[in-house]
């Protein structure tokens, strides 16, 4: 299935364009490599990681496409999860200054937040995503037969990113069809359309503000404290006792609707409805997070803020009702982390 | 004189941002230094070349800004000759996901190609500007008083690409006023003048394409051949003996017109008036070309090509009347640069 769809892509693809590579996870190449007989195309199939988001990993899909001699009109096609595609759509964007890339999202959290968007970006400096650019792929091409292989954990790391689009979209139908999904019974046929309803909402939103000058952090709902928490457990954390991004965006929303109970009195019904999914679907933090103050100087240090060692986040006033630039004290800050630490 | 504008612009860029930063050009520090009473703005030197035009130096630039703990609301003041304003503006951009950067050429080549029209770049791959972003400083300030500070072979530098905007510009009387200032007395009113008109001309072109998928490429002329002569001659060369890009950008100024005088039918006037400067200011091109070869190698390689493997210039039919993607065969390569080489 997958293979058919992309050998149309690759065909079509090599019709409009000059020239066409592709950069892929390697963990997925079994499941593309029977398309390798075409043989019009190279691929460069790359180990990822949150540690490999690096510099080095762009430098080796640069020289990947000087090996291969990619012209300013040729395209390349970006398969994996949204570390690959944040890395390699950074490597095109500023391949002899900007060639089309393609997104190819595998995961679930790929789907609905980093193939869309065009945000790109690396790791640098022990800082997340601290270098990059604002450059949207040409095309994003979501097929929801990659879904049918993923693991919970997976299913579960897309969920967090889909739940805060239902806590910010316009329409507060998309928070309670997404409550009402069974993330025990996996059914493709709605997962699809929600995925669609949150790739529309995300687009609406970027497309307002491109450069998220403004409306657009109403997107970082839950991720001021989800990056923190994100960077400190793994900083030193072994792969297989990492926090998936997903994992800390959840923990994150929930401290942020903990501050938007307390400071802009938003309704509890949100925060109590996303603890029980954390109780039953996610577990408790598990975090090596008794230093509080790194976890606070992580937050000051966020790309998001305005102005250097405040804290900014979103928070909601109601479901389908953000509130950007809301500055947290050093005290609320300790206050929500306690909440989240003592559920 | 310098001093008192920038101190001003600080201050203004003071009152209109959360931080000001400075990237300098180390060698013009002493120029600015008394500046430094202010403390308000935190600046970094750096040793530029084209071998420092790395992403080493890029890497120098980000460490500066995160140990500055920069955030997106600042404003990056890079002041220096085109290399480090290339650099330093691709640092900006890049730089999480994007800050403001503004320029302040202190070389008459910055002023009116550099510094304006959005291109940054580094030397990646043993290939110029390989990597890099379209990114257009938020302002480029031109403060003629630099060139007072200016060495004949700093000036004949900037000329030559002013001689090329003549060349391609709308009005044709700005390849005639160009033709008649003279480089001996370098009198600063009228060059004032030129520059501006040079500048006006290169955004007028730029603001149309602003990411060179046509029309920009006018602005190419004489840069194939120019390219390769200066990445031929450098690569092994001590600093003193390497070729400016000015001075690379002429002899490829006059190969290109020789193409286009047998390829167009250019009427042959240009291409004398620009072989006489060459011979009274610029001297013949020292080069180390036996390597024909290579030169070629590295023009099909140039990343302006649309096709891998072709050569494709900027080539003229007459004075302001350009014509882009002429494609040259090895053939009349090795004629031009046999005509360049035999003057």
């Amino acid at each position: 299935m997958i293979c058919d769809h992309l050998d149309r892509v690759l065909q079509d693809l090599t019709a409009r364009y000059e020239q066409v590579c592709v950069v892929g996870d390697a963990s997925i190449q079994h499941s593309v490599v029977s398309i390798q007989k075409f043989g019009e195309w190279s691929a460069l199939w790359l180990e990822v990681s949150e540690e490999r988001k690096s510099l080095e990993t762009v430098q080796a899909i640069w020289d990947f496409l000087f090996a291969q001699s990619m012209t300013r009109r040729g395209v390349l096609v970006c398969i994996g999860g949204g570390v690959l595609t944040d890395i390699a759509g950074l490597a095109a964007a500023t391949y002899k200054r900007g060639i089309d890339y393609i997104n190819v999202p595998t995961t679930l959290l790929a789907m609905v937040d980093a193939s869309t968007g065009g945000k790109t970006g690396i790791n640098y400096g022990g800082l997340k995503n601290s270098i990059g650019v604002f450059a949207p792929p040409v095309e994003t091409l979501i097929w929801p037969e990659w879904l049918k292989t993923l693991p919970a954990k997976e299913f579960l790391n897309g969920y967090a990113e889909m739940l805060k689009t239902g806590l910010i979209a316009e329409s507060g139908r998309l928070w309670d069809r997404l409550l009402q999904y069974d993330p025990d019974q996996m059914d493709i046929a709605p997962l699809t359309a929600l995925i669609a309803d949150c790739v529309a909402a995300k687009e609406q939103i970027v497309k307002q503000d491109p450069r998220e000058e403004g409306l657009r952090k109403v997107l970082n709902l839950g991720h001021t404290f989800g990056h923190a928490l994100e960077e400190m457990n793994n900083q030193h954390a072994e792969v297989s006792s990492q926090m998936p991004h997903g994992y800390a965006v959840l923990y994150g929303l929930i401290a942020e609707l903990y501050l938007s109970v307390t400071k802009l009195a938003c309704p509890k019904e949100p925060l109590q409805q996303l603890t029980q999914l954390m109780l039953h679907y996610y577990g408790r933090p598990v975090c090596k997070c008794s230093d509080r103050d790194e976890l606070i100087r992580l937050m000051q240090q966020d790309k998001k803020n305005e102005r250097a060692a405040e804290i900014n986040c979103t928070l909601i006033s109601n479901i389908a009702q953000p509130v950007i630039n809301q500055i947290i004290t050093i005290e609320e800050a300790n206050e929500a982390l306690e909440y989240l630490f003592s559920l």
